[in-house]
């Protein structure tokens, strides 16, 4: 089979963690433990988040004396590709030494007329009080608004339209080699009118970017892997139940609160959807993966429940 | 023919430069320009340089207040693959967008006993004054030594042994995809007791690197750019006169002084005398990169001037 894996932000660093290299390196190895069974069997895509990574690198850029100008989040996102591509692609080889890996760079083209760029929602970096923040804002040329009590810079994040490199992925699949891409959805580009690719202020949901990706790929699997073990209906309430076997049907119908899950479900069905009969997603934990593809654990997302 | 491309730090960041990322792009866009000629008749992979970008990563990790400890270089050096490997892979794929690239992360291993890493030689990063270095360093864990009157962080710079990704970029090159890698002379990585991979604190040369590669992948030429039209003998007194044609016996003989022309000339020496009859390397200018294939400008170097 072709799977793709979306690799949650809790593999690469844990709630309250120190984003130190070390402790990101651990909690990347442990989960290259979990998916290295994985690519004894099938052809594989390890696709991953990189939402603390590319919030820290926006502060430490802002803050840099040394630079007219912040760098802006396309070359921001393609440095946290190349950071955690390098720590999957090596923890990866270290599980499976007698396997090709290719850990690339990958630009995820968006559409400049994308409502987003209008209505920036993406959160990223640090809070601030409201002053500070609209004097940041002042400075480097962002856009804040209020998260709560506090105040905190945000960045469009429009739908991904298209994986540039995925002809090459194909390729790469097609040879029996594990590509690690995708990182944060990928480095967001658009086209000029000369038809030129161009970077973007913006960030890609990574899940809904390894749901296109799959169905660009025709994989068989999309699996998004997260902290929790299963979708749950009707959460925070008595009647909260875990959703085990499901179609993208009853999916859309749950009243999900707005939060991390609302993009996963979303990518599980538009991948299911696009796919129909033979594919498969599911959500679940990174422990489970194998169960995950087999549809013993986690929620198992098919276009009919047979 | 197979050409391996060694991208000068001048292409990327030129002297004086603020390194920000407006700058940066529109270098490696005229880069781009002058070596897309090449990719239209050759397999071609493009090295890169990193100092100046590794350095500034270095600096902000040192400075920021959210890390219990700077990130090493290994992690910074990926950064810099997918940061400058992003850019090259958007410039030239704008040059030729009919043509696939492939912007790879890659390893670079090194011997554990490597005596540079008794003896740090590199300088990286800022200079401070001699108490402030010291500070730095006791904070950070740093090596720090005089350049000049000031003081500078330095790292160990081993030889590189071999290009771990090589099998994957032969691959590429066989299927007519142009790739990008090896950014700053690879991501330093040395092998475990078990072995396993494991990222060392170092940077590598970048033309060692490219030489080596070369050499591996049975490449027929070597490209050196930078900023200079030639290798110049005698350099700086009045006896100097420009290289044309030579070998590496005679390159060796040179008396070079101590600067970035030596690791250049060294690279070209080793694959020449690696690769023996039919191999070329030049020395040259981007701008003359068509020409300098030829043999028709910059210091071309052959096992014997035929």
């Amino acid at each position: 089979m072709r799977v793709v894996v979306a690799l949650g932000g809790n593999a690469l660093l844990q709630r309250g963690q120190v984003p130190d290299a070390h402790s990101q390196l651990q909690n990347i190895q442990a989960a290259a433990r979990a998916l290295a069974p994985l690519v004894d069997e099938h052809q594989v895509v390890i696709t991953h988040g990189n939402g603390p990574q590319v919030g820290v690198l926006a502060m430490e850029s802002a803050a840099d004396p040394r630079l007219t100008k912040s760098y802006p989040f396309d070359a921001l996102g393609a440095m946290t590709q190349g950071l955690i591509g390098y720590w999957i692609l090596q923890s990866m080889g270290n599980q499976r030494p007698y396997r090709q890996f290719a850990s690339i760079i990958n630009q995820t083209l968006v559409d400049a007329a994308d409502p987003a760029f209008a209505d920036p929602t993406k959160f990223v970096g640090e809070v601030y009080p409201e002053a500070e923040a609209k004097a940041m804002a002042a400075k480097n040329g962002w856009q804040v608004k209020a998260d709560g009590e506090h105040w905190r810079r945000v960045v469009p994040s429009p739908k991904p339209q298209e994986v540039i490199e995925t002809q090459l992925i194909d390729h790469l699949l097609d040879e029996s080699i594990i590509v690690v891409c995708a990182g944060g959805g990928g480095v967001p580009v658009m086209r000029t009118q000369t038809g030129d690719l161009l970077g973007v202020e913006a960030v890609i949901d990574k899940d809904l970017s390894a749901a296109l990706l799959a169905s660009r790929l025709q994989a068989d699997r999309l699996l998004v892997l997260t902290d929790v073990p299963h979708v749950v209906a009707h959460y925070g309430t008595e009647a909260a139940r875990p959703i085990r076997h499901t179609t993208p049907a009853e999916m859309r119908a749950l009243d999900l609160p707005a939060g991390s899950m609302r993009p996963k479900v979303e990518a599980v069905c538009r991948f299911v959807e696009h796919g129909g009969k033979g594919k498969a997603a599911a959500i679940g934990t990174l422990d489970a993966a194998v169960d995950l593809l087999r549809g013993e654990a986690g929620t198992y997302v098919t276009a009919e429940l047979s």
